[in-house]
Order: structure tokens, then C-alpha cells, then sequence
């Protein structure tokens, strides 16, 4: 069945007025989980990948199957104070105020070839942080990938120098 | 080499007189990475996992590898109030207070085998808990791992009546 089949709308989630798109049954399901995969998977064939990035904390799970699959090392990016070794930074404005993204500083070499997931791309302002992070490393960015994309909030636009693939379209 | 030499001590982390244990240096090796997963699947070998359980956030790396490798679902279980729909809770004591967390009600059914993986067994308590939410659900623990085991916080005693495997033992 088509993908959007595993993902359940949560309304008014976590505040009023949001439909939360909610990826539980997908991850529950190893079927849909595989066809996703697949998806993500034949959108980078035979592309070189160091490393991947998982974007705390619903990026974490596909990203950790990509690594497995490239056979390129995971790299968790995560909100402030999680991340127990020397970090850098990124900040993201929200609708009120900023956010903050840190990544170990050792999680890339120069030349690394880099693919970055996430499970929403909404406003793109988290992609666009987790992107200069990698650029502050020296790494090469192959691909920001996504299980979904709210494409009326126009994220895209703030990542468009790179190549972006999202397996479900909203 | 040993999976111990993947695993980088952090001094007063996160705050003093604590020694973290930082698994993101074998999260960053293919290699480590592989070896620890193919320990982690040979003492499960042979045996049915309906559903494999990733503890929030360290647990979630290697419970969807795990989950994928046995064609089972994935299941996050996570800190209150990060997942959408109708959610069981469990809560376990801390040094001070106590702590709590939740899955979805409709995560497992009633026979599932379910796998149940977190990143470290220190006192036990967070997996007690994950474990009182399986029963509650009905389902069946198949065992209880975990990348690492702090032998000295004796926590195993908690969870004595299950079957538990630990691919790095302090």
C-alpha cells in the first residue's frame, strides 16, 4: 500500500490548530518500514556515503538503517547539552524565538561525504542548521533526505542548493 | 578489536563525579557498529521477535537495527509527552523523585514476542518500567539487552526474571 497509509494524523497535537503527522505505524510496520527505506535507498544509488546524520530524535531511525546499509557511520545531531563531548553549533529561529543543533566536533573529516535525515522537512530551518554544521567540518553533503515534506511551508527554499528527496509528499 | 575500545569515557558528565560512557565512537564505526549488532542477534538466535523496543534516545539506534534484521516492528518508548496518540506509563524512582515513561496503546498485542533494548543497564529502573509496560499490553518478553552493562549498580537484580544479554560488560 502507499506510504501515506502508514502515517496517522494526530490532531491538534502538540498544541491546538496542528495536525501532527504521526510515523509510529509506519515504524511498527516492517513492511512499510522496508518500502520507505527502499525508497530513500534507490534515490542515492551508487553514490559514496561516509557518514549519516539522524536529526534528534525521530530522525534517529532511518538514518540509523541508512548508516547500516551504506555502511557509513551514524552521526546523532542533538539538542543543546545531550551530546557529552566537545560540540559545535547551529541556531534556527522558530515562530518565537531560536533553537539550538550540536554535533560532536569529530563526527566529521574534511571530504567526508555526508547524506542528512530527517523525518519532516516543515520550514527547513532545522535542515538548514544541521547543513552548516556539516559545512563547518569540511564535509560534502550528498543529500538531505526526508520521510515526509509539508511542501505548502516551502522548506525546500532554504536548503535548495543541495539535493533533497522526501519519500512522501504532503 | 574489543567493542570496549569504541566506548569514550567523558569525566563529569552530565555533572561531576559522574564517568559517561559516550557510545557515539561506535556509532560512528561501521565496523564496531557491525560487530555489536551480530553479538547482540547471535544470542537471540532462532528465536521469534514480533516487536523490538527502542528506549528513548540511545535505545533507538540499535532497537531498529535490530528490529530490522528480524523483520519485526519497531517500538519507541519515550520520555512523557513526545508521543501523539493515546499513550500506558510506567514511572521509576531516581536518586531524587521519580521519573516516568510512556508508549502507545496500541504498540503491542496481546502474544507479541517483544524484544526490549536500551543502550545501558546501570540501576534497572528504566528497564523495570519499559518492562511493566510490555505486560501491560500483554506481551511476551523475549529478552532484555543492552549495548553495556555497569555490573557494580547491580541493576540485573531488577529484571532477574527475564532473559537479559549485555554485548559490553564494566
Amino acid at each position: 500500500m502507499a506510504l501515506e497509509q502508514y502515517i496517522r494524523d494526530i490532531v491538534d497535537f502538540p498544541k491546538p490548530g496542528i495536525i501532527f503527522k504521526d510515523i509510529t505505524p509506519l515504524l511498527a510496520s516492517p513492511k512499510g518500514t522496508e518500502e520507505c527505506l527502499q525508497l530513500l535507498i534507490n534515490s542515492l544509488k551508487e553514490k559514496q556515503i561516509d557518514k549519516v546524520i539522524g536529526v534528534e530524535s525521530r530522525g534517529f531511525f532511518f538514518a540509523t538503517l541508512l548508516a547500516h546499509h551504506f555502511n557509513a557511520g551514524f552521526i546523532p545531531v542533538r539538542k543543546p547539552k545531550k551530546l557529552p563531548f566537545e560540540t559545535i553549533s547551529a541556531s534556527y529561529e522558530l515562530e518565537y524565538g531560536t533553537d539550538t543543533l550540536e554535533m560532536h566536533i569529530d563526527a566529521i573529516q574534511p571530504g567526508d561525504k555526508v547524506l542528512i535525515h530527517d523525518d519532516v522537512l516543515a520550514t527547513g530551518g532545522t535542515a538548514k542548521a544541521v547543513c552548516e554544521l556539516v559545512k563547518q567540518l569540511g564535509g560534502e553533503i550528498v543529500q538531505v533526505n526526508f520521510l515526509m515534506e509539508l511542501s505548502f511551508l516551502n522548506g525546500r527554499e532554504k536548503i535548495k542548493e543541495y539535493d533533497i528527496f522526501t519519500a512522501i509528499n504532503y
